[in-house]
């Protein structure tokens, strides 16, 4: 990076800091560096820099989790979804994600004048469809509408809350050397679907986005105790997941590069445009980091869910390199997969 | 309303629509329409449309409450706060509102690609300070980037948690006839200020934003059991939060007019904008619905802090005219305080 550059990046931020890789951590770092209180007692709370946080509840076996996020797609009705259902499935995934059962949400909508109530019945419908399906109570919320120009047609703030017993502790900081590494499906179907269908790209696909609800894969584990931290891989795609895994647990984690499962399509799109599938964005995959010695009876488990057909062990968790991600090639050789800068396709989840 | 405005307002949304009057609640309800789980147990949820919903503690003698909001002010830095103050300060009052005790907030923020880190620093260390005088704690949230034009500078998402006794039952829907309502000082002054430092108007004033916490007020009050409602009147102002009493609790609301507390400086601004004061946002007000044998009693109790030291009772509340906000004016006649329809002044809270 030449020093202009680095100039700008220190001074404004780009969009850059967005995408989900260094420089987002970098973004978050910055912007909660000032805050004091940053946990409830023995909870999970803003230094996890997890999924969520959770609020123990002192005199029972559980504790309450909460999650936020903030979504904005471009565009908001793409192959396979719209703004909304991708607003719930979220949500409800990163509940999933740190063992709880999500029970209710929160939603905050800025809203374009000019938008016409059409294209939002048709946003709000899918959220609630998705949240109903999944059992999900929608509490409260807020609506504000912003001067025509100032905001490009809708964004959605959603906050989750779940409830998951205080024994389970699925996280990002707890992978363990030895645990094997699952992905549920195909990698990269989101992104790449979203960005062959852009008016500037227009890349002719049937592809859809992988938009889904985890539960299925989630209730197929037979003992949730048996996993040590899950990820949903959305924004960086799996090369931020793993990275951000491998730098919390203080471990390193080794991908096999023949088991990934990439969809032709989704290389075709990557080779056009010159990226790499493992950075690309996903909404309905989950990575999980599994005992050894429960490895593939949790894959069996997974791959007998419908959604979970195509689950694979990618990889595996190792000592040396720690805080690293490294993949072996098909034709034998090992390359570090890196934390990505930024993905080059902004709002895409 | 002309058929043409009328055939806008149902096929588009309109700033008006998100301005705290009666446009903002169809919104609402519209937004909200095909949502199918609203509450949690016996718990506050969606349909009571209060500052913030509960979540039970079938255990315990307290439960859990939640409220969230979306901040987007212009300009981001106005007289007498920033972005990020307001964010912590709305947040933790719709808490104190319910009876809560603010406990955590989550935090998701929005940034147009371009925006500095100066800025975004002395929001954020705002929002940090205000929550770390208050005793809350940062849990978790999200950043996006929006790229440069597909947003005006920064909004803010927050989700506020707090803990409040099962007992205490204190909500729009619980005013009782005979209590009479007090406002905790003066009214109009964070939207007047706004107004008047808009380039576009520029009014010379030292007018300030109200920004408070209202927890002094909170604490003072000797038995929250004697209080039936708490607002903080802010978009749409003390009319919006009246009418919306007087609706959820079919009641009517029976103003003084000489008891208004409203600075000169307001009503000049006022007056050049032609805007009633009733209708401006305040951030830093309550009004609260007290039974009427320990009114009183609170009042004097709330006039003994700093910030509640100009506190009236304004009004009481009546069996007649059901739904309605009434005001005897200075001259001896009776008039009706309509629910506003959209303020003119978009982005004020």
């Amino acid at each position: 990076m030449n020093e202009k550059k680095k100039d700008t990046e220190d001074k404004i931020v780009l969009l850059s800091h967005g995408a989900g890789g260094a420089l987002q951590e970098k973004l978050i770092r910055f912007i909660t560096k000032s805050a004091k209180l940053r946990k409830i007692g023995n909870g999970i709370g803003l230094d996890a820099y997890d999924d969520g946080a959770t609020i123990p509840l002192t005199e029972k076996d559980s504790e309450i989790v909460i999650t936020s996020d903030g979504h904005t797609i471009d565009p908001i009705f793409f192959p396979g979804g719209n703004l909304g259902e991708l607003a719930a499935t979220g949500t409800i995934n990163d509940l999933l994600m740190m063992g709880a059962k999500p029970i209710a949400i929160s939603s905050t909508i800025f809203i374009e004048e000019g938008f016409s109530f059409d294209q939002l019945e048709k946003i709000t419908t899918s959220f609630h469809e998705t949240l109903k399906d999944n059992n999900v109570a929608l509490l409260c919320g807020d609506t504000k509408v912003l001067p025509k120009g100032n905001l490009d047609k809708i964004i959605m703030s959603t906050t989750g809350i779940g409830l998951k017993k205080d024994t389970l502790k699925i996280l990002d900081s707890n992978i363990k050397i030895g645990d094997k590494i699952i992905i549920t499906g195909y990698i990269g179907d989101h992104g790449s679907s979203l960005i062959a269908n852009r008016k500037e790209i227009n890349i002719d696909t049937t592809l859809l986005s992988d938009l889904h609800v985890l539960s299925p894969i989630i209730k197929s584990i037979p003992n949730l105790q048996d996993i040590n931290a899950m990820k949903d891989p959305t924004r960086g795609g799996v090369s931020a997941a793993l990275n951000n895994w491998a730098q919390k647990s203080n471990v390193s984690i080794f991908l096999y590069e023949e088991k990934l499962p990439i969809r032709k399509e989704v290389k075709a799109i990557c080779e056009i445009l010159g990226l790499n599938p493992l950075d690309i964005s996903n909404e309905g995959k989950a990575l999980i980091s599994v005992d050894r010695d429960h490895a593939d009876q949790v894959l069996n488990a997974i791959r007998s869910t419908e959604l979970g057909q195509f689950a694979e062990i990618i990889g595996e968790v190792r000592e040396e390199n720690q805080g690293k991600v490294l993949m072996k090639t098909k034709f034998g050789g090992t390359r570090f997969i890196n934390m990505p800068m930024g993905e080059p396709i902004p709002r895409v989840c």
